[in-house]
């Protein structure tokens, strides 16, 4: 297959999106969009750092890469539009398999009626793979990091550390009760869209979604809006089957295993019945776990652990957004 | 310096966009415009393959990397705006050389007035570079490649070859009459963005920003509009000192050799006097250098040359554009 059948096999047949004026095919693509703010975010990935192709296929690469951009779009509150991929392709990754990773990410752009507006494919050592999202939100709803206030209700979506344990499953062989589930956590994660766009009935959410870990995104939010974020360790929720796994390690994976792609929050106690009700309508799973204050000349998160509060502390990396 | 030192100091402190709603900082950027249309590219460059240490300090590879962007927002008539910038970081590349490479693109965004909105930085063994860059353009005056007519004229800006000569220099140590001006042409090219907006006045222009040599960026043309564009060869524009290297590269060099980021256009005969009067308004040396005609069944480049027509082909490569 060379370059020009596969960009071929890639393009888009027809567009979904009814903003788009010109998709693939120019210097640029082109859109319109007169009635709602526009969001914008890029992530990159590089094989052996991102992922390894012993425990993601071509496909979930793709696939995953794609829900990790769509994720950071939900925890602005907005709806995926478009994304822009560029792939560097080294000579060991055959173009077949190179055509399932744009296949992976079809099949979850399909489902947000997301078009494809352009790339760049080039060569190199390393599979490095970098997607723009943009999607749209209503005038003024972009949700921040930076609002939470005194007294608000903290909240997540879906269970946490599934991903991690996936990851374990997939690197530790051994017998482990409902694999499947944790293995698709880990490879196909579902971005909160419909819940986050949802919120939009109301005026002020604070939101995050959680890729590297709830501990790190509990404290950007409380950072970013100088207060106090406290989570009660018993309140975090976990998958039914989570308990078959070291108890350190259930710790440490539902504080800082992250990749799970849920949505932390935090809202007015006023508004935490309409949250919920959001969550129900739109099928998502969501538990109240701490509550914000404000404290002088303090900003972070901490932990009732069995009668103790401490400090936890940010351990996940960091990116240019 | 540390990942978060490093972020703080490319971070822009204060933004120019007045459509910018919130920059770097959050899950992703946020940005209204109601008035406009929003044009929008990506393109990665790779150590090794789009530019090598020996010919680039990092300070060049960043500048040149978003002059080839926004040449292509020039290409599409639009005005940039904003720009998001992943970069793959080896460890062989100490931050403070990656750091020049942030100066580099802040120097030509500035001139600009474009905000750094977004980006990602990992690591990896290969030094990438993903920018995404956002621009506008008056509605429904974007500049498309297949609005190419018979009877119009095709013309380029600037001179050709002289970001290849200036590559070709800093390869073949010698003595060379205006060695500074082909060493900047190739590592600082301007695009023609002032040109390109003035083209707004038109209804109907074809363009492209010739990145990948002039033989690449007519034929697309042709292709799209389904004509045929015949270049003269002796009116094609080269710069005073061209005549100093071999004529077989300097035949090579200006038809194919690309990253000149010059534009070639084709536009009506009643319009080509407008156009003349934009270039100069602009300061854009401009040329005239062929026509267009409809020919049955044919589309594709021919260049006139020493009394005799031949077929000129393709000879970059390909983005997913």
């Amino acid at each position: 297959m060379d370059e020009f059948s596969f960009i071929d096999s890639i393009k888009q047949q027809s567009y979904g999106q009814t903003s788009l004026i010109k998709g693939v095919g120019d210097d640029a693509a082109v859109f319109r969009q007169s009635n709602q703010d526009i969001v914008t975010s890029v992530d990159t990935f590089v094989e052996g750092i991102h992922f390894a192709r012993s425990t993601m296929s071509a496909f979930h690469v793709g696939y995953r890469a794609l829900a990790a951009n769509i994720s950071d779009l939900a925890a602005m509150g907005a709806t995926p539009a478009f994304y822009l991929a560029s792939i560097v392709i080294p000579k060991s990754w055959p173009m077949e398999e190179v055509t399932q990773i744009f296949a992976g990410m079809q099949e979850l752009a399909r489902y947000y009626t997301m078009d494809l507006i352009g790339g760049d494919t080039v060569s190199g050592s390393e599979l490095t793979l970098s997607i723009t999202v943009i999607g749209y939100t209503d005038k003024n709803k972009a949700r921040y990091r930076s609002v939470s206030e005194d007294g608000d209700v903290a909240f997540v979506t879906g269970t946490l550390g599934d991903s991690r344990a996936g990851y374990h499953i997939l690197t530790n062989p051994g017998t482990y009760t409902n694999e499947p589930y944790f293995i698709k956590r880990h490879q196909m994660p579902s971005p909160r869209v419909d819940f986050a766009k949802g919120l939009n009935l109301l005026s002020r959410v604070a939101l995050n979604d959680i890729s590297d870990g709830l501990a790190n995104e509990a404290t950007e939010i409380a950072e970013a809006s100088n207060v106090t974020i406290t989570i009660e360790d018993n309140l975090i929720p976990t998958s039914l089957s989570y308990g078959q796994f070291p108890e350190n390690l259930q710790h440490k994976w539902k504080l800082y295993g992250g990749e799970d792609f849920e949505l932390f929050g935090t809202v007015s106690k006023r508004n935490w019945k309409t949250v919920s009700d959001i969550a129900y309508q739109t099928g998502t799973p969501i538990t109240r776990v701490g509550f914000v204050r404000v404290e002088e000349d303090k900003s972070g998160v901490f932990l009732n652990k069995n009668g103790k509060r401490e400090r936890i502390f940010n351990k996940g990396y960091t990116h240019l957004k």
